[in-house]
């Protein structure tokens, strides 16, 4: 043991869902978005010269700042910019969560911010799901040093109203209360309006997901100005120049196609309904996801053993390992093709197996 | 106040040099290289299809990894990539200098170093450089929590030879040893080959100024696999999917074309001489720039009257106000073109003020 390892600090990585090199598959393992983006968004490659390359970027990234402003309605100084949500949520436990006080999380979401909070040892409690499933917002009533929870939730899925989200807030006017809406686009409802009313509220999105940027690294924050200031000074103390010219001129050209976009959205929530009934039927049980993945464990069929079956057919779903939820499936919604392909693969399996 | 407050990171963040929005400037504030990258470079751009923006990236970056550890007949673990040498130095104070004991830095250097200690809440004390701008090795051998040092320096593009970096490391096998190469492809030497007998040795690099991709965002560290693998973990700690599809594939193209890197950096060597004469023949003292910059005061006129009588002329230089410094600017080394025209202009100012 040399004696500088006593100071490297040790910590456990979140693991993310593999990225197959195979062609041909059907990747439904890490909630990207089936369709391409808008087909105007390549056009932007054929702009990029030397100069897009060789000079530092706009260390505040405006043009696409000012572009979410504008698609959201807000001021430019309400929007934090990052490179894909994981940065801007890093940032946010960086930023926000420096209380003695543990911050509250569900015990099943989203397995990144207990490693957020390891890594910057950072106090924290679980608040366990119900048995459906469901957060239960009292267990956010009690005292702690800051909240966050998806919402949709993941990797349930399910949704909580914006009502009990007030509540929540109601209940931490001393701390900041993070709401990560990587997936609310398809087909959930957006605790945005709230940030006017409260000033502690931080709503926390990407594009990787809905619109269809997953490879580009795009994510971002909105709330009252002060927590940006807060955000982009700690961004500004740790790299200045983060999200790189190409990157920047993509983001922006990405927001302007709003038909393509609502119609993309249209086409996964259209297929995901259909998949769950075609589930339904298969044996299978979930509560009623709003997200771009259905989460699903079979009656009699162990989901390891269909996570092996699907793998060997190079269909990739994401099995995790951890109690309350080793039983479940976390499947994201390819085009209607794959998702007929997987269901007919799926029927047959489950009857010859 | 609002109690929420209590639980913000307070923070002031690194002021980078700013970033002109208008065109037809000469730009020497912030060390670019003058010359675009290889020219087979846009040409990447072409093959970008709609999968590389839809598909989350590599989270290991290997191919970029790769083709950094055949560039430097490394073993693929003893490399590692971050959005810039500022994302990859963020990573190694939060990864390497976790003592009670301060971290040791020079007091005229990269002005990020302090604004990541403070960040992290890592103490730190300066080594005061001599009166000729010159690491006092000696200042390294008192006990210390972490050491790191640019080679050059920046802003005084002063080269330490590397029998005295050996012996600092000789000093400190207890601690880890940074060596920030981030302008050593202008002209110095790297203490690369360091690595091999000094586990505790991590070596810096970017692609931002030798490279020509300040605008792309890569940087890179070399060490032990064992050093490496905790920079991983802590990366993976903080956000998995960190350098975009385009960027990976840019990255390892543009270290292809050898014979244009190395023509490009003789031609900045060759007019960085130039330079020094003519600001000589000016007035101007400075110790022996290895850089890609120039770090010079005039004998009379002030360094805040130049710095403002050249942005008049569209020409952006870089002016620090702290202590020591304040009579120096910063020039980075343009196109011999750009040089031309900044000594006469020089020359005709400094003439009839």
């Amino acid at each position: 043991m040399k004696n500088f390892n006593n100071n490297i600090r040790k910590v456990k990585p979140y693991i993310p869902g593999e990225q197959p090199q195979e062609i041909n598959v059907i990747k439904l393992n890490t909630n990207e978005n089936p369709y391409p983006p808008s087909p105007n968004i390549l056009e932007v490659l054929k702009t990029i010269n030397d100069d897009c390359l060789r000079l530092y970027p706009d260390p505040e990234s405006k043009i696409l700042v000012k572009a979410l402003a504008d698609f959201y309605n807000l001021n430019e100084n309400q929007v934090f910019v990052g490179i894909g949500s994981d940065d801007v949520l890093a940032m946010c436990f960086l930023t926000f969560f420096n209380s003695l006080n543990p911050i509250i999380f569900p015990d099943i979401t989203y397995s990144f911010y207990n490693v957020w909070a390891d890594l910057f040892n950072i106090p924290y409690k679980y608040s366990v799901l119900d048995k459906n499933f469901m957060i239960v917002k009292e267990d956010y009533f009690k005292e702690n040093g800051g909240i966050i929870f998806p919402n949709p939730n993941a990797p349930t899925g399910l949704e909580m109203n914006i009502s009990d989200i007030e509540d929540i807030l109601m209940h931490n006017k001393d701390v900041i209360v993070i709401v990560d809406e990587a997936y609310v686009d398809f087909g959930s409802h957006s605790a945005l309006p709230l940030i006017k009313k409260y000033k502690n509220l931080i709503i926390v999105q990407t594009f990787s997901k809905s619109r269809s940027f997953a490879g580009v690294r795009i994510g971002y924050a909105m709330g009252d100005s002060e927590l940006i200031e807060s955000l982009n000074n700690v961004k500004h103390s740790f790299n200045s120049y983060t999200i790189n010219q190409i990157t920047l001129k993509l983001g922006v050209e990405v927001l302007k196609n709003k038909v393509y976009f609502l119609d993309t959205l249209k086409k996964i929530e259209s297929t995901r309904e259909w998949t769950k009934k075609e589930l339904r039927k298969l044996g299978f049980f979930f509560q009623d996801s709003k997200a771009n993945f259905i989460f699903a464990r079979h009656n009699i069929c162990p989901a390891k053993e269909l996570f092996e079956a699907l793998r060997n057919q190079h269909i990739y779903v994401r099995h995790f390992e951890s109690a309350r939820i080793h039983d479940y499936l976390r499947i994201s919604i390819g085009t209607q093709k794959q998702m007929e392909t997987v269901v007919s693969f799926l029927k047959d399996y489950l009857e010859y197996r």
